[in-house]
């Protein structure tokens, strides 16, 4: 297990994402929607903007095509970043 | 996927909505429903007002007319902007 | 459908609430709730006033007289301004 | 239908709220709940002070009597004020 | 009923509730939960600290004896003041 | 019942809670939960960090040992403080 | 009982969660899904990032394996520290 140390720079959760920027993320609802697209626009509040927006059900087939989507921060429960490397 | 370079705007998402001014977008309330009408304003709680607003139901049928409303930021889950190009 | 210029002004979703004050108006609360009457008075909360206020059923019959109420704005859901010429 | 003209004055809500102070007014809580009583104070969050405060039916009897109760503003959907004169 | 005049002091909800420090008032919460103790603090949140708290049932009896508690403010419907001269 | 003078010291609830730090207190949450542990730190939202922290029955039983944990202020209703001598 | 003295220093909730970085913690959301990961950021809103995040079931197995995920602040119930020294 990594061990902190006085070295570790403290990321904010937001630059985290926008480091995400571009890629495909999903997003869950309150209301357990699911949602798969790009990131294109993220801000404090985590209103985001997602580009070939998907409604996923959970086995990840897709089940509505929503094209660019704003979604209002309030509604999110999480972001699931799929592991691609960070440039 | 599009990679994510040093040169990517980091477009907010208020910007990104009101791109979208005078264009026809669907907005999807907490209790559900599906409203359609053209963008006429927006502001950073996503308070919104819509002119030639429709009610649908999920096939997209109008259900009920309502001329202009204002719809207030925080019953709204999304904004989905129908896939036109931006001037 | 109307295309976005330059030249199109950003009018604040507030600012055209405004434009309807002393206009008869219909507000759905989240309760479900319709009331119809003339807009006295609008904040940013979206707290408002109005007088000769009624309660409305889907149908447009009167079913409770409130005469002057106040309403807090995180009870509301929309505002419907029927389509009359602004002045 | 009164019309909206450069001099018609923009009350603030909370204003007129505090032109009935000492009046007697109908409070609605969100559980439903109608209080009776006269209003001693009120704030921007629309915390108020009712004196002489009355939990009423419908029909309008009283079913608890309080007194003096201070109610926390985001309990609150509407103040109707009985139309009466406004010194 | 009191009229209004120019000469009425407008008092803020949270004043008036300050001046029942140390006055013994009853408290329900949105729970429906209603508790009895003596007002040792309060804050503009409504964040309070009641000593010898006890939970009642509606007809007054207590149920359960708490001691010295703190309450979070968003939880609070109302406070009841039971009617003392106030010094 | 104490009366309210001139001398009363108003002390603020979040100052009242801090005098407990290193206390063991009881903490109910919104969902109904029964914490017990060691107050280690509380902040303006009312999140707090509990030491040694467990969960109870409403018979004072521990069901679940939980050691070290951060509990977000806003599902909190109320901090109970065991009447022991404050130093 | 450990004592409060003048000298307990008065650490902030979300210092104390910042000596986790980098450790392994479990976050419980109001849904009652129950995360386990790396805690890689945190800030005043308690949005967190959770890198190799699993959902566990209450029997402490794996039942989804995430990997990274950001989760918003106001889901959060509370954020639990397996025993572990801090460096």
């Amino acid at each position: 297990m990594a061990s902190r140390t006085a070295t570790t720079p403290e990321v904010k959760p937001l630059r985290f994402v926008l480091r995400n920027l571009n890629k495909y993320i999903y997003i869950r609802l309150k209301d357990n929607t699911l949602l798969y697209g790009r990131l294109a626009a993220c801000d404090t509040n985590m209103n985001v903007v997602l580009m070939e927006a998907e409604e996923k059900n959970n086995d990840g087939e897709t089940i509505i095509k929503y094209g660019k989507v704003f979604i209002r921060g309030n509604n999110i429960i999480y972001f699931q970043f799929p592991d691609l490397p960070v440039s």
